[in-house]
């Protein structure tokens, strides 16, 4: 009853909706004589902007052992430069009323601040700035890397699942940096040196390896004109071509991990399977696994909750996670968290259960046409938030994707059909590409499947 | 009965072989002018002699991407130099009467020949000459590449074990390159260059970074005579410094495998964990591991061969193996072959209640003195083959050790205690550095800890 309501919904609420082609985000894009990029995204109903430039250089182009350089190297772009002082870029953000931040993923450091329209011009010469003129000091390195090491004790050190999420990634990822975490493995953490960090900012910082996303009340002539006179004077870095990573070998054998650690309050089953992203002009496999993570995770009728959370009851909580945002190969993952007194292999043999039936049952048209409903709306009301719409373009941008991915996805992900999510479904889930998780308290019953019996030797 | 046959046996022998530090062997060794060690061991029974080269430049040196290029550079070691044609030097050193080769591993890269001793300065020579005029055409790069790359068809792809093997270790070092294959991912292979080959050598062939080994019917006089004629006369080179090795993070989870191969005959269970190698001046750790591993899984008496093969009979093999000899964290292992009709799950279980029952039950004086005079034994039938002596100097000193740790070796090994041994056990068996792996054919029975039960999916 629930779901023949809910269908009701879905088809009438998708004739009230614009089709995504037709609620295209309204945005010009271009590229400076030097290669940096631009997108400029239109949105007059408030005098604001949000200024952000995106290097395509994140954790995964670091040096093998110097993990953790690319966002120790974000925290020091807010040091000294020839024209500023160490702190001196967030002090005048905040004096004229905006916010301003930065992070750092995989494939992509990311530098933003959101302002007062007529302050956008002050914020490019500032970002330009520190783009080349850099001017770091001893003393700032150190503090500073006492900075990212505490990070990574709060984020990380004190997160169990963190830390399990780090060992499952290296296992995931044979020969891949994917494998190494972003923040930095602490020992090499450690060890992060002034030379490190100037060295990845002079390999990677420059205006041919950046783009350039203002988003707000701004005209794209007068973007333009400003990015010319702030970053088109910067010279580029001949010394950058194509990205240049490593590729994973053949992956031949499943993996699991177990990890127990007394703050674990909530034990859970996780696995991840080695996954195609997407790429330039090629996103409808990417889009059929988008969406079967919906069709198994995402909602109360979803085929994982719907199996586990309430038919069988095995799991309090049961989802399926992926992003194909990625320069490179990424993960699809599932994820169960057993109810009370459900042992770890009960739950994990739930969960595959649960995925052979939907393998046989297929997808139900009904809770497809529900979820294509729902991206729709995601992409309409995602559109009321510029920061959102300046980071996705960013992000694409720095992970291999061009403007006419992004604004293709709505359409590529509405042309989904029910045997493409299939035909994903059974190319995803190669259990020799795979590794699954068991985090656990140390009293985590493990009932038949226990790995670590009584016969286990600790010290 | 038969344990005490085999005692008396011990006991009695012992008597009548010299204590290690009484069969020292005939070594001389000294450092060139341009940093280049050299090693003398002298031998002679008979008019021959080895000569080989080492450099301290193994796979696990190489940069990330290009997997394999330490190998292949060894390959073309054997085309073109400034003076020498590709093929003439195996050509000459047969023609000589001798036989020539080469290898290569994670530490170092070897070449050796067997000759004449008469011929030993041709070998310099030539040797010499290939250390730094290599003058490879691009031609013979890409032969040769299809060379490499066959032999890892032959080595790797057509053996499941080893296929095997490389999953595993990938699993087993989450950051350090001991997780790359030393023959290099296939398709990091295909893509070897030229160039890479030629950076490689340029970086790491410098007498600064090369360890002599003369080993035969020579004086040491003599062979530093011509040392210094042949390589002495090449410059060091200044760029070369300490070995630069990232370190393992903290290994926080336990790691299992799971591979099927129909080619696989027999299915077996092996667990490996990562462990310490040895040390400058600091054996003593891998000594007692080096006895852990021989009172676990060497010969009919050892722990896991007596209680798995012949008490439970739940294994047809049961072992253990370590080396200590690497330059950085390395691993110890346990093995077991299950009988016909046992479960993989059983089969390691049983293997787990062995190692408790072990640590329960402590080491067999007895066994120990068997053990120990078993070592013994072995380091004087070594002497009878100076090959075997070379190599062992040649590993050690590229692999961080020294002369010195070489000759104390035998000492080192003959103090450990039964306590340190327990120690080792205690500190070694932790399983969160461990990777547990089961190799089976597709219809291997996996019994109650199925991993791929009938809800698998595969395509």
């Amino acid at each position: 009853m629930l779901k023949r309501l809910a269908c009701i919904a879905a088809t009438c609420c998708a004739t009230t909706l614009a089709h995504a082609q037709d609620i295209e985000d309204d945005v010009t894009s271009f590229t400076l004589d030097n290669g940096m990029d631009v997108v400029v995204i239109e949105d007059h109903r408030a005098p604001a902007v949000v200024h952000m430039v995106w290097y395509r250089a994140g954790s995964a182009d670091e040096p093998r052992g110097a993990s953790g350089i690319a966002h120790y190297l974000e925290h020091l772009l807010f040091k000294e430069t020839d024209n500023m002082e160490a702190g001196e870029f967030s002090r005048v953000v905040a004096e004229n009323g905006g916010r301003d931040n930065a992070f750092t993923s995989y494939d992509y450091t990311a530098y933003f601040q959101r302002v007062a329209a007529d302050r956008l011009e002050l914020m490019m010469r500032m970002e330009s700035d520190r783009m080349v003129n850099l001017n770091i000091t001893q003393e700032d390195i150190l503090t500073e890397r006492e900075v990212v090491i505490e990070e990574r004790n709060q984020r990380v050190e004190n997160d169990p699942g963190s830390l399990f999420r780090e060992q499952r990634r290296a296992a995931q990822f044979l020969n891949h940096p994917y494998g190494t975490p972003i923040i930095g493995w602490r020992h090499e953490m450690e060890t992060l040196t002034l030379e490190d960090a100037l060295a990845f900012y002079e390999r990677h910082y420059a205006p041919n390896n950046a783009v350039l996303v203002v988003a707000g009340d701004v005209e794209p002539d007068a973007v333009r004109a400003l990015a010319e006179q702030y970053y088109g004077v910067i010279p580029a870095n001949p010394a950058i071509g194509p990205r240049d990573r490593v590729d994973e070998p053949r992956q031949l054998a499943e993996r699991r991990l177990q990890m127990r650690d007394p703050r674990v309050a909530q034990p859970y089953v996780i696995r991840t399977y080695l996954a195609p992203e997407r790429d330039p002009g090629d996103q409808e496999t990417a889009a059929a696994l988008t969406l079967l993570a919906d069709v198994l995770g995402s909602g109360q009728t979803s085929v994982l909750v719907r199996k586990l959370q309430f038919d069988t009851q095995d799991s309090v909580y049961a989802s399926a996670f992926y992003s194909g945002l990625s320069l490179d190969d990424t993960t699809f993952g599932i994820v169960t968290v057993p109810a009370p007194g459900v042992p770890m292999q009960e739950a994990e043999d739930a969960l595959d259960q649960a995925i052979a039936e939907f393998l046989e049952e297929g997808v139900d048209p009904d809770q497809l046409a529900r979820i294509k409903f729902q991206r729709r709306a995601q992409l309409i009301y995602a559109r009321d938030d510029v920061n959102t719409l300046a980071r996705r373009y960013g992000a694409a941008l720095t992970s291999g994707l061009t403007v006419a991915d992004v604004q293709d996805w709505p359409d590529v992900l509405d042309a989904v059909t029910e045997e493409d999510i299939m035909a994903a479904a059974r190319m995803i889930f190669d259990r020799n590409k795979s590794v699954t998780g068991w985090l656990m308290a140390p009293d985590t019953d493990l009932a038949q499947a226990e790995m670590t019996t009584e016969t286990e030797v600790t010290q």
